[in-house]
């Protein structure tokens, strides 16, 4: 007995000895993050809305964030995964559309013409979502997503789209939430096409995801309810549309916000209009090297007024190159 | 000192006694429900879904409970709050608008002629909600609503609205919340009506209401971003609205749906229609002395084809002369 205790007690002195080391690593809540001015200003406005009794604290219901997606928490380049979602599926459902050969945009997507496809402008990405994300039940359309990402790579890293998301901005959502935010995602993508993965890749459960949406129809079939998706848009969570969906979806005023490109200002002024402690941040994408590289010029993920207000108003601007020591998850 | 720690012990032994009687009345979760089939099955359901290894558990982030407001969580006669509201908010307004004391529905509104008022139909009354509801920021919007709540009374009960809420119900909330349960309000109401008070009234924090809205234009003023309230109808959360805005919003299916009337029938058709572990429930008016009895031919709140499909599905139907021993808080 008296061995079995001291093994017990050595074993007990070992797991102390481990947990505190664990706590010591674990001091640092953002370790893919480089020490700088990024990193401290997230720091120091979390300790703020936190601290009892302090001029900014933050009621934990009111602890809301917002995150774009695009760009900011995955990557957005050379184009939305969305849209190699939808490139995919008009060549899956092709052979059921003869006629597609010779009608634009889906032409120019069989051809591989992305030069024809840019052309077909926003009217031809429409026509594309339209004959690719509606027509099924909600049920159907969601195994059809999860399909396509357990198996489609991105063409010029080779990895699951799901690995291409920014590992320092998965520390930044579990920092949040650690400290008692709770963590939305507002993205200009359709919101049924990031619900079926976003809570396994970012702890965002589906109630938290807001974005795009077609409208959807009630019916019955076999006895069963089933909502199908139409083609017809419904909403649009970009620029002014994400400061809307927030409203409409939240009811209350988000205390940070987190972006990277045009399409999120609104949501970034919308958050800071509000009294006591905010928070906007934008990413900034400047590294070639690991990523890509791109801001005023960019045809997805342009950032040109945004870095101008972001410059104006004091907000934060993460360079990717020098504030992130790795950007995907290794 | 030995006195003084006498007493503290007295005191300790006290505090215990005292908390072991109240955790003895608080083994029932339901006081004001009879025992009787409803509230039985209320208990089986919620054990049997929260019984870990149980055949029909269910993880916590799955227990998504929705409730209809209007004659499920309070009272809807002789007819909707919100419409009280609206009356209300038109005799406010009418010495801005003269030209109302000609015009229907406002004239009918203020000679308070509730027949023609009647007779002007779904078209009067979107006439009305425009006129009422439209052509203020939303901040100001929840202004408006929270100082009407604040003195606004019942013609009949001289109760403020908010306590007709129906105390059985707010057990109800609270024992399903107790259980790990995410309760949320999915009304055919205004979801900007509901917002300002349900977190207070209900314990249902504004991003777990759902509801009708209109649309909302993003404007800057003085600098500073609002949502200015347009009078175009966005959504109607009532029929099939309610499991479309169910999808919309949640993302996921709920396990448990309460209601009162046919405009909840697809939300507890949705509901039922998954897999595992369901409930659904109807709220039966069945009380004419305590509160108001309708049914199959009631003009607000009318439970006809949904009390057929509740008995052929056997749905919970509460009856509330027989299954609530109070109707609103004491």
């Amino acid at each position: 007995m008296e061995y079995r205790i001291r093994r017990s007690l050595f074993g007990f002195v070992a797991i102390v000895a481990m947990l505190a080391s664990t706590a010591a690593r674990a001091a640092d809540p953002l370790p893919s993050w480089n020490d700088g001015a990024a990193k401290a200003r997230i720091v120091a406005f979390v300790e703020a809305v936190t601290q009892p009794g302090g001029k900014d604290f933050v009621p934990v219901e009111d602890r809301i964030a917002v995150f774009d997606n695009d760009g900011t928490l995955w990557a957005e380049q050379p184009m939305y995964v969305q849209l190699f979602f939808a490139i995919d599926r008009v060549k899956a459902l092709a052979p059921k559309h003869p006629e597609w050969k010779t009608q634009q945009p889906f032409k120019a997507v069989l051809e591989g013409d992305m030069k024809a496809l840019a052309a077909s402008g926003e009217k031809g990405l429409v026509t594309l979502v339209m004959a690719t994300h509606a027509g099924m039940t909600t049920t159907e359309f969601e195994k059809i997503v999860s399909d396509w990402l357990a198996t489609a790579r991105h063409p010029a890293t080779h990895r699951p789209f799901t690995k291409m998301v920014y590992q320092p901005m998965l520390e930044l959502l579990a920092y949040l939430r650690a400290n008692g935010f709770k963590t939305y995602i507002v993205s200009g993508g359709g919101v049924e096409f990031m619900r079926p993965w976003t809570n396994e890749v970012y702890g965002v459960p589906p109630e938290q995801v807001i974005g795009s949406s077609i409208k959807t129809k009630f019916e019955m079939r076999d006895g069963k309810p089933v909502l199908v998706r139409l083609p017809e848009i419904n909403f649009i969570d970009d620029k002014e549309g994400k400061a809307i969906g927030i409203n409409a979806h939240i009811g209350r005023r988000p205390i940070a916000a987190f972006g990277n490109s045009d399409g999120d200002l609104q949501m970034l002024q919308w958050t800071t209009a509000g009294d006591g402690g905010r928070f906007a941040l934008y990413v900034h994408h400047t590294d070639g090297e690991r990523e890509w590289a791109y801001d005023r010029k960019a045809t997805f993920g342009r950032l040109d007024k945004g870095l101008d207000e972001a410059k104006a108003k004091g907000w934060t601007v993460v360079d990717m190159k020098k504030d992130w020591k790795v950007v995907y998850p290794q």
